[in-house]
């Protein structure tokens, strides 16, 4: 159980929440390494400024997911692995279920191509996945207050938000061993205490 | 026959033989489109950027074959394919058998994962491959001559540039229909004439 990944729609609220993991599990004494995607090493850092510049329509569905691909597998062989093959504990903000539902969006046969793709490149699956589930109107609001660089993914709408939101829960259902849902509509420290119930259940 | 590339070590001429071949094709009143890889389109340019710029290992193996298949799959979709469905003739200097060749040098299992992005990403193949094969030692002499930022590339040696050659003569033997070899040890006009002469004969 050492390579722990948060998911859900922008506004869930899951950032914090995995913040809040981490520092729960470094007061349990364990060596934790929090990173996010896209994004999480210097390689992927430089690979996702060039995603998320310029136009939406700026590269193809199946560019981008290369793109993606390759930050992936940067972030993996010179963070994420080595510091599970040093024993540590890994925390990661968003990882291939937010591939899996994102680019499944864009076109009808991305699924395959992110599930082919992934199995050719990656392999890696998280051992838990925490995944915040949040009624869409509720994570927009935050979304939209908050801003910042990653406005083109949460520039999509209410509409959208809930097909994102349907999209994890459908992977929710298709692995439930490795996903599970915490109830994100409550404040912090209720949705925290049921992660870290959640995390300790399985440690 | 309008999909046409060029290949072969550096310093083989491959890239002179290309502009010269557009030139003489032009001149026949073809409508002809000269590009290059990596690169060749804006997106692609950049992503080559990041690719070819640092030190020579920033990034694996495998984070550089994604990276140089996402550029070939911008290059394909924003400037090939839309040439040729135009009706125009495409003419490349490098694209798919200079990955094989260079990537499978890097790692023993690299081949069977270049072949395998390549039927995921790319499907395309040239119609025809003009490969400018040229004795390693004449070809390293000019290559180390001009410099330029490809140096990386470049600053193999004599003996990678032999296995170089060797793998672009091994695709040659494979792909019999769509490979012409070409001597290049030779001066401009002659090798340029033997191009001519093979496209030529397929138009």
């Amino acid at each position: 159980m050492s390579f722990i990944t948060f998911e859900g729609i922008d506004g869930s609220g899951k950032t914090t929440q995995a913040r809040r993991l981490v520092d729960w599990m470094i007061g349990q004494g364990r060596d934790v390494v929090f990173t996010r995607e896209p994004g999480g090493s210097a390689g992927a850092e430089q690979i996702r400024k060039l995603v998320l510049e310029g136009a939406t329509d700026r590269w193809s569905a199946e560019t981008e997911l290369l793109l993606f691909t390759a930050a992936r597998r940067d972030h993996l062989e010179r963070l994420i692995n080595p510091a599970l093959e040093e024993g540590k504990v890994v925390v990661c903000d968003r990882f291939i279920d937010s591939t899996r539902v994102y680019q499944g969006l864009r076109q009808a046969d991305m699924r395959e191509l992110v599930a082919a793709l992934h199995r050719l490149m990656i392999h890696r699956e998280p051992d838990l996945t925490m995944l915040i589930d949040m009624e869409p109107h509720l994570g927009l609001d935050r979304a939209v207050a908050r801003g910042g660089e990653e406005a083109r993914f949460e520039a999509f709408g209410l509409e959208l938000q809930k097909t994102i939101r349907a999209g994890f829960l459908q992977l929710a259902r298709d692995c439930p061993d490795r996903i599970v849902v915490i109830d994100g509509n409550r404040d912090i420290e209720s949705v925290a205490a049921d992660v870290t119930a959640a995390v300790e259940a399985r440690l």
